[in-house]
């Protein structure tokens, strides 16, 4: 398999306006990888607890994941717990057990450790760091992170940062990370602490990419009616890293086009709760959006 | 001319973060056409008191705005006065003193009234109406509003959007006109008022455009000092009916462009106070601009 993942699996508890799910499949690698092995096959390096459920495991491999990095630990699966604002903008963690994820300790498996594309998804810095030092040569690594680990483990972050690729963060993480209010002031500041491409998520209002000598910008797939952002993002990386993936290069082109698939993907996980909508969304879905993503911003 | 502003001559007093200015040139017909006429010579209807400064008179005229449809009237110029919060997205209006613009009645010059592109930048709607009733057949009509108007003039501003082809809208002015969050689903529900057009502006998250069977989405041209963004919206629409009627028509492709011609002037307005970088701008400038945000979108 050419594209591994290494990060998170999760029972999540959402409340929105409308509705609360408990205990819901999640996490930073299922959602990633749900949405990019659409594309290619996809390995999966992350620890589960001995309650995950058979189904899951079913559905993710069912998708084309590969989970031979899949180490089933004693103790309960990583628990979150959310709510989100009517306007889905503001989200307020009210709960997080790490449970297995405290004394996680990434081991890949030899294929993994030979993946040309690695995509290090939401977890510590030093997992990431851990996981990335296992893999051979790989040609392209991206890294997402959020506002907790820019907080608490900010040194280990901004070294990891000097060793990948690319970087995937949201607006409020850019922020952080910077102390720059204006995005692409921000940009230009998490490029000049290494990855050579920086892609910044605004949610509804899209995301853009920013690399030496030229930028991309793209705006979101218009979407009705949202039902729960979790895993917006972790779907948006699984569209890009999934098509650059299959692609086999990291050309401006294929990285503009992986924009257009990672807006594409996210625009299908939002329409559900837990994975509901990128597991039931097939190849043919993600391409119709990007189809019609292609006539809503073609001049 | 082809092109005809009707909207309101103004001095601000505008305070920011950074800044302070009092008494300078603002006033939505003023960016409107200050933009549009990098474009094309465009015919200004308004009215203003007896300070109104010669070298403003001189400004608009040096720049190829035709003043025969300036109205000067007994009193005092319509002053407005605002601060902005340092995040540039919240505005407070600190004054409005209407002066002059109380009994307004504006009067068409018989040129300005076979105009076949016509702007209605924000005023009442009955002072808009009473323009539009005296343009003898135009082709393509569009109107700006603001949340007043939406507030204590909803009759008369939705009877208006029954006789006109598009509408450009802010966001909030979306959401509040038809009650709907999602600014698509507002965009739609501002189309069945009437327009067959609906611009929605996003400030510094682009517009999208709604057609009946199209739509069309630009990022903002990125900007990394914001000085000022009043006006930015008529500078919009300044740049995007410049564009229209320049081309002569408003096939979609055109209106495309003149989506990016409008993204184009009003990032030159935001970087200056008052009228200041809009002026000081050539037809080169909003070229080089509109060659970039094309790179910017260009898959």
């Amino acid at each position: 398999m050419s594209l591994l993942v290494i990060g998170t699996l999760a029972y999540d508890t959402i409340e929105t306006a409308h509705d609360r799910r408990e205990d819901i499949l999640g996490g930073s690698a299922v959602y990633f990888a749900l949405a990019s092995s659409c594309f290619v096959p996809t390995a999966l390096v992350g620890v589960v607890g001995r309650d995950f459920k058979q189904e899951h495991i079913a559905a993710l491999e069912g998708a084309g994941v590969g989970l031979d990095g899949l180490e089933v630990a004693e103790g309960e699966t990583f628990r979150w717990s959310g709510r989100y604002e009517p306007d889905w903008n503001t989200r307020h963690t009210l709960e997080t057990q790490l449970n297995v994820l405290e004394h996680f300790d990434p081991k890949l498996p030899e294929a993994a450790a030979s993946s040309r594309f690695v995509f290090l998804a939401n977890a510590s810095p030093q997992v990431q760091a851990r996981g990335l030092e296992q893999v051979s040569a790989p040609d392209f690594v991206m890294l997402d992170t959020m506002n907790l680990w820019i907080d608490v483990a900010r040194a280990e972050l901004v070294d990891l940062l000097g060793r990948v690729d690319a970087v995937v963060l949201n607006d409020e993480e850019a922020r952080m990370l910077t102390g720059e209010d204006n995005l692409w002031t921000a940009a230009h500041g998490v490029r000049e602490l290494g990855p050579s491409l920086v892609v910044l998520k605004k949610g509804e209002h899209g995301a853009f990419l920013l690399a030496e000598d030229w930028r991309f910008s793209v705006p979101a797939f218009p979407v009705e009616a949202v039902v729960d952002p979790t895993g917006a993002g972790d779907s948006f990386a699984g569209g890009f890293m999934g098509h650059v993936a299959k692609t086999g290069n990291s050309d401006p082109a294929t990285l503009r086009q992986a924009m257009l698939y990672g807006t594409a993907a996210a625009s299908c996980c939002v329409e559900g709760f837990s994975t509901d909508q990128i597991e039931g969304r097939s190849m043919q879905e993600i391409e119709r959006r990007h189809r019609e993503l292609l006539r809503m911003i073609t001049p």
